[in-house]
């Protein structure tokens, strides 16, 4: 499935982000929608365990998700808390909508380096059970802001 | 792989739509970051064929198309002329990013009507060789802008 060239050697996008201001209603409005099982809502982990960093900072930010399966790709909805973050930032600045595209990719330390050195800055990070997450600033090349995820080996 | 249920008989995501003001520049961006060939852009169908229709009125409007395979879905660039489209109208507001993603359905009459039942308006419409494209107005249950596409059998 992946190809083995690009800057990420991957061009599979797996996941497109949304924000949104009540994640309950636009989770019941998707679930409505398309015919689909609500699902739960839930907090990314709190900040001893994502050690989330946005540009450069830790935050205390955390956010609520819902995922819904949309044939090949997931759908993600993202309502930020108030502390410092992507997500908080560009809701507040661009209202709801989306956010970002994201692409799993191995070797996260790398392919952050690799992007950096094309001038696109890493913007938040943060780990999750199983993986860890980055926001790269692709916005002024690729007119959307790309999300690296890393899943650990299982 | 298509769900028969929910309002439009799918939920599978197959095109993200992004509006750029130079489509020749971001290809090239899109084509070096990901190392893919960069694709030849094209003009959309002139208004005799398009039959183009914005807000309920017919347009000369055409936009630049260029199309990557990201993975499981086609990610679309879009450069639009100055004429009065969606997209046109959406690069003037809010600048340069994400304006839709679509989903392929069956049955266009009977899904716009459906869809307009619940308050979600047909923004624009036209045709193009093997099928028909529908706008619709999501944003505010949805947070982003669905398009709809008819292919016809072949």
């Amino acid at each position: 499935m992946t190809t083995q060239k690009g800057t990420l050697g991957t061009n599979t996008i797996t996941q497109i982000g949304l924000l949104v201001h009540d994640i309950e209603a636009v989770s019941q409005a998707y679930a409505d929608f398309f015919g689909l099982e609500k699902p739960e809502w839930f907090w990314t982990d709190t900040a001893d365990q994502a050690q989330t960093e946005f540009n450069g900072q830790s935050s205390e930010a955390r956010a609520k998700l819902a995922f819904f399966d949309m044939g090949s790709l997931q759908l993600e909805l993202i309502e930020p808390d108030r502390h410092p973050s992507t997500w908080r930032e560009h809701l507040d600045a661009h209202g709801e909508g989306v956010h970002h595209i994201a692409l799993i990719i191995e070797g996260m330390k790398e392919k952050v380096t690799l992007m950096e050195g094309k001038g696109m800055k890493q913007v938040q990070k943060g780990e999750y059970t199983g993986g860890r997450y980055a926001y790269m600033d692709t916005f002024q090349e690729l007119k959307v802001m790309l999300e690296l995820l890393e899943n650990d080996p299982s």
